[in-house]
């Protein structure tokens, strides 16, 4: 078998002329070395269109239902078409299914707006990928720097059209913190909004333990509502520690007992440092949520 | 000769490995039917790229150097490789000259970070089309609305990784915002800052004319430097009216005598109505404008 899978969706979306009479649900498998998207589709030229990247652990897609409501939203969001939950499923899993078993693998689910002048008809595919080892981030953390997203926290109530809360492909901000990080000697940024609050990772959630709480910034601040940061809450629960939503000052991050930046690949990433100043990780529980993660089945 | 043509070319970014021993400036004709972008190419995946559309009007490229002078510009905000503008000067007139002849075509560049994976090899391409058929929009002009962009006016300054200033290919809210325009009944927004002060339009300038004067929002407030706003100053001059960059509060679109969006394919767009409400349109100088950037020789 392959190393990667790619998975192209003839029907990505509902679409309600065939509804009722029998929907096609058709894929095809293609070639991910080859190219397979126009220069005028509006994923690239527009980076106009949403994504999610779905864990494979143990053989088994993590947390594929709320990936896929989350994709759905996303579409919404973005006045997308629906896509069409039961055929991405099948997209997913065969995908998934075509690569080499590895340890960690992940499936990426992208939709864009299509090809502009081709009549609306959607773009979408599932590519398949064994994970990168995150061994080492996982034991020894990761320094982050904190920095200004720009926006107020009440953004997603006031200005709906800035997509906040969406998981789009217009990331390019989302990488340039990457670099601004990497300069200042850091691995990752933690997003803070215009007004001081605390919001997320460049491409992942935020979880404080504060004494036997996990706390994560609320979802109304124009943040994506994470499915990493989801399970670990259900996953804390078992062992007594209570999960909350809260509105952050800048300062809770220097102030918590321990700090986590979680995402679907590379799980918990205990932070180690923030601007520069060493805080304490706790290795303990990183190690018990990751190897509940890496484990986890569905 | 087709209608549309695409070029990609081999080396789009100046190789410090060659420079001096022959730098090779080669690019390719492709079909731009068919698939040319790779699902890993960051360009798609993260909206990592920069791009640039320059008009053709008369069988000649218009304001081709401030074009690739910003193109540069936005490759240096965002940490690409220095485009080899040699190579891509002559890959925009090969695009360029091998469509029909039109009464007015554009050419638009596109450089990506390149496929994940792939070593930094960034993609590069150049396609060229006819125009759309502005004459109406031009003649009857637009309703915008303002909609707020959720930074504050100094965030270029405060806050690099913003990446305000740049063209990138991350420009799914400046989709959103014309879907948000059309369900309030507009054609186009006019982006203000969360602290009340004029920008720009979603992919446009904005000029307003105070008695004899042109005036349009400084560059540093993290807007774009306009191609075609710098060509109309230049005009303007010449018939007496004098163009100045000001911070200006959201109150002066209504108050002006006459207010356009400019951009590099629509032209001057006068502005007939905002948030609902009629305002002057100046039909003569518009028409003047619009028959020097139509017309222009480079």
């Amino acid at each position: 078998m392959p190393q990667t899978a790619l998975v192209i969706l003839d029907d990505p979306v509902i679409d309600s002329r065939f509804e009722g009479v029998g929907a096609s649900r058709d894929y095809r498998f293609a070639d991910p070395s080859a190219a397979q998207v126009n220069v005028l589709d509006f994923g690239v030229t527009r980076g106009d269109g949403i994504f999610e990247t779905i864990s494979v652990g143990a053989g088994r897609l993590q947390a594929l239902e709320p990936h896929l409501a989350r994709f759905a939203r996303s579409a919404a969001l973005l006045d997308l078409p629906a896509p069409d939950l039961d055929a991405w499923r099948e997209a997913i899993a065969a995908a998934a299914g075509a690569i080499d078993p590895a340890p960690e693998a992940f499936v990426k689910t992208v939709m864009t707006r299509g090809v502009e002048g081709s009549g609306g008809d959607v773009t979408g595919w599932a590519y398949a990928s064994p994970s990168a080892d995150f061994a080492e981030v996982r034991r020894e953390g990761i320094a982050v720097v904190t920095l200004d997203r720009g926006y107020r926290h009440d953004i997603a109530k006031t200005s709906p059209w800035l997509l906040a809360g969406a998981k789009t492909l217009s990331y390019a901000v989302n990488r340039a913190v990457l670099r601004e990080a990497a300069k200042r000697g850091a691995e990752d940024a933690v997003f803070v909004s215009s007004d001081g609050y605390l919001l997320e990772g460049s491409t992942s959630n935020l979880i404080l333990r504060v004494g036997d709480r996990l706390v994560t910034p609320s979802l109304d601040l124009g943040i994506l509502a994470g499915t990493t940061q989801n399970d670990i809450f259900g996953f804390a629960a078992g062992i007594g520690l209570r999960g909350e939503y809260a509105l952050l000052e800048q300062s809770a991050l220097a102030d918590a007992d321990a700090a986590w930046l979680v995402s679907s690949v590379r799980h918990a990433a205990p932070i180690r440092s923030v601007d520069g100043v060493e805080r304490p990780v706790d290795a303990e529980l990183t190690a018990a949520i990751n190897t509940f993660l890496i484990g986890r089945r569905v």
